[in-house]
């Protein structure tokens, strides 16, 4: 129930109406009597300069959830970056702070990883592969790192993408091992399906998973379906896995977190969304 | 329910805290199924220029209602006005139209008239007094006069607003009577408090209402109590009144109409509500 005292979350990005945040944040919100609410505003690329400082002179409104196609972009358009944001090269979440300045901080990564850590997984040590780095991919990295990894194989059809990636990682986290030469899972603790392949009927699946090992952990981003044919493939295998609306629904008490807000557990979250899949 | 499909009528004004609209659309839009919102969005007067271009961009918002203290303002920023804008130097809704312009109109007047046709009078050839010539009582003596009214008495404690609206009024409407000297009720078929008096306990009444016949209908402009000092004496004297909300209910299908949404009944909206007043 928006109000004129209601505090607004900015979703923006475009096209919208795939958009999720707002059919979990409101029901929560509504739930537990917290007056704000998440709402889509459709930004183009072209506009998103001056929608961006635009809407940050609403004055109601405390942050933002940027999605595609600004994530990159905003990284040039906030005052601060978290130090994830700055590795992973992308942002997800703008805070409004009291001085007038935005920060900008990416937790894709930190959803992804905080659903493996509340899955038991030692990730302390581990080596991990992440097979497209994209935004989503360069996230998940960043806080794989963070979560202290051994080691990191990074793989994207584009080259480039997966060397700069690696830079970044190797100037924060100096001791981490980086490799960006196969997307070959054998010998992974953890394989991270990071590209969008499994989005449409009959995607080839993004590495060969005859050669995951049963022991491997296996993790998803794409949200489409829950059961990929990735994840049903490492499954058969034996493979515990991750679907990829946990990193969604893991993400948000984190954002809750960033924007000041009282916190939840995914649970909650999941009980009280809805969302039609 | 916003969802990433909802189109988005933006509710632009500061301070937003006493915004009603969302309150009422939004509940009317879930009852029967429109995916639609009215969102709050504060914008104070030195970036509403600039804001009313990006919230335009949009790509999910159809429209805006405008309120303090960009009524007068707007008119300069919209491609086209309405007549009844026109002569009342003032916009409460904008529309954007599928060749990408901008049109403007104002609803408090037809909101107001459209109220006291519901109840029975006859506005044709009436003689009519509105006291208090800001955006308000500008929008209503344009509709009168478009209601077909004889005459119009205006009164406003700045002589400027009351002869600016005069010069307006007879440049569009040759044959109609218009007075600004005075805010002696006595003679007139309707009246009309159109300033902020009765927003405040102790406030003065805006005219002598023993100088109001009990025949005479007696209009009301203040939302905050439905029956304020002014109506209740004149209440006490036989009148026939209309209170302030019934503007507000009234005029709630002719913006939806504008906007393009199927239209209801103010008791309809009244019904769903949630004000909390």
């Amino acid at each position: 129930m928006i109000r004129g005292t209601t505090t607004l979350i900015a979703h923006i990005g475009y096209p919208t109406h795939a958009f999720k945040a707002p059919m979990i944040y409101n029901p929560y919100f509504e739930s537990v009597g917290i007056d704000a609410a998440v709402v889509p505003m459709g930004v183009k690329a072209e506009d998103y300069e001056g929608a961006l400082r635009t809407i940050f002179k609403f004055t109601n409104v405390r942050g933002a959830l940027i999605t595609m196609p600004h994530k990159v972009s905003t990284c040039g358009l906030v005052d601060e970056l978290s130090p994830t944001a700055l590795i992973a090269g992308a942002c997800n979440a703008i805070l409004l702070r009291s001085d007038g300045t935005l920060l900008g901080d990416m937790f894709d990564g930190a959803g992804f990883v905080r659903g493996l850590l509340r899955k038991g997984l030692k990730l302390h040590g581990a080596r991990v592969l992440v097979v497209g780095c994209g935004g989503v991919g360069c996230a998940i990295a960043a806080s794989f790192a963070a979560a202290g990894v051994a080691g990191i194989g990074l793989f994207d059809r584009n080259a480039r993408s997966a060397d700069g990636l690696a830079a970044r990682l190797s100037s924060h986290y100096a001791a981490l091992e980086v490799t960006t030469d196969s997307n070959d899972p054998a010998g992974y603790d953890v394989v991270v399906n990071a590209t969008p392949m499994g989005m449409n009927v009959g995607d080839e699946l993004p590495m060969d998973v005859s050669r995951i090992a049963p022991t491997t952990f296996v993790g998803e981003v794409v949200m489409k379906t829950e059961m990929t044919a990735f994840l049903a493939a490492a499954k058969a295998r034996g493979c515990p896995v991750q679907i990829g609306t946990d990193m969604l629904f893991e993400q948000i008490p984190a954002y809750l977190e960033f924007f000041g807000f009282p916190t939840t557990t995914p649970e909650v979250l999941r009980a009280v969304a809805r969302l039609s899949y």
